[in-house]
């Protein structure tokens, strides 16, 4: 099975590697060549277009940054729409839109090819140790069809059902560490005011009824004020945007949600954090940064 | 060590059955007295009023429901304070606020008696079988010397340093599961509209990085249409309105905590839902509640 994988980025060159690494041949292309040399050097081929990615492979895997980018590789001039060829196989790993999942997939319909929505959460150490989870939409056939591929970069794979289902529990799983995130960011900021000693704070909530896993890992990080990413904030708010579009469109109103978007709107737009990881969401209450 | 506990509810019955065990006696009171029946016939003695417990024991630990029967317990007419003798400790367990917590030390150093806030976490399960979180605040003697007794109630005992800052870490901990519970709820209303499997939903969300213990706990019992408390509503919504007003004395601005008390407040004096548990929040979306 020939592979194409459209995405160079932190998390595809990790999964591109654990793929070359299980003997499959890959086929990569990315915006900036340059961050597909450790690929290549690790026994990729380059090619020079998504179109000539999907000219060659069985299976074509996208994973890039913005719902934006997603239209372009799949319907822009050069994308993969314009060489696919009946049989094959595109899967999408981006975190994306459902309804832009569900285009991709009537499309593919016209032409003879099976589409999946397939985003993960995990992370970049995810990633690098093939432990992702992988949340899929589409037909249940073309599920089956590439466990194969899944099982060699995650390690919890979960059909939801229908094109765009996928994303949709993706964007479930965003929804969620919203919750935690704004938790996480207002309790430190409270309990530095209050003068407590913040790693005993982490020790005792992370012990009862607010443990969570974004404290356990990034609340440590944050005492050392260690923003590096990590998941990039900029991406967070590119989810907590989508999921809300999809909240509206299904006349859903999610508060929180929507205020946990706001908060990282300033930090992203406002702040200029984009690129710092999600837990420097601390960083937009003043009290916090004053005192640092 | 005589032992006077006030407050008979759920969590005081199962830490005065605790003591019982551990061969404390222990003086009781509670305002209506048959809800103090159970711990009598384990073994507990009754008296009138918090005032003549307080002149039958070394220890007087108080766990109640609001910080004005807190105030009514040490203050009132009554109340604790008119029968308090020096080398006497009074442990306050309630979940109340650190400004009264700070009241309560000052007025028993003037009578030589030594105070702690020492509230708790973990809830009935937590209570029953002595695995509470205690956080405790006032002298770091005091919290020496009650060790003997916060290990029989509790697992995971923190001493987070001078009056009321037992109360504040409490605090910084109900914050945090604002965040869980908000996140939680508009996660599952998401997932529902979107049509998808919720147990699939909550088992991949609690393998990942929105991993978190009201989830793991209350996300199957939320699935059942399970609300019965668990943790009152309308305790956590109190527990927030202390929490944002320490915060307004600090200077400090919470949205997603205010937020979260915003829709708590619907919960609980809106749809009158404030004897449910703290998982009934979900319910105050309408999609919810209307497809249910």
């Amino acid at each position: 099975m020939k592979i194409g994988f459209i995405g160079t980025g932190v998390m595809g060159s990790a999964m591109i590697k654990n793929l070359l690494k299980a003997d499959f041949a890959v086929t990569v292309y990315n915006r900036t060549k340059e961050h597909a040399q450790a690929v290549i050097a690790a026994g990729a081929t380059w090619a020079n277009s998504p179109a000539e990615v999907a000219s060659q492979s069985d299976v074509v895997i996208t994973m890039v940054g913005f719902p934006k980018d997603v239209k372009g590789v799949y319907f822009g001039s050069k994308g993969i729409f314009k060489r696919v060829h009946a049989g094959q196989v595109l899967v999408d790993m981006t975190t994306s839109s459902p309804k832009l999942a569900q285009q991709i997939f009537v499309e593919g319909k016209k032409r003879g090819v099976e589409v999946l929505d397939a985003p993960v959460s995990g992370g970049d150490v995810g990633a690098q140790n093939a432990t992702l989870t992988v949340m899929v939409g589409g037909l249940e056939s073309t599920y089956q069809k590439m466990q194969p591929v899944f099982s060699v970069v995650g390690q919890s794979i979960t059909y939801f059902g229908a094109a765009g289902s996928g994303q949709n529990a993706k964007m479930a799983n965003q929804i969620m560490i919203a919750g935690t995130m704004t938790g996480m960011s207002e309790m430190l900021v409270y309990a530095k005011a209050a003068n407590l000693d913040l790693e005993q704070v982490i020790k005792t909530v992370d012990n009862g009824g607010g443990q969570n896993w974004s404290l356990a890992n990034y609340g440590p990080r944050v005492l050392k004020g260690d923003y590096r990413p990590g998941f990039y904030a900029k991406h967070f708010l590119k989810d907590l945007k989508i999921a809300l579009d999809v909240a509206d469109e299904m006349e859903l109103n999610l508060p929180a949600t929507e205020l946990a978007k706001r908060l990282y709107d300033r930090m992203v737009n406002g702040a200029g954090l984009g690129n710092e990881s999600t837990d420097g969401l601390v960083n937009i209450y003043h009290s916090w940064r004053e005192d640092d």
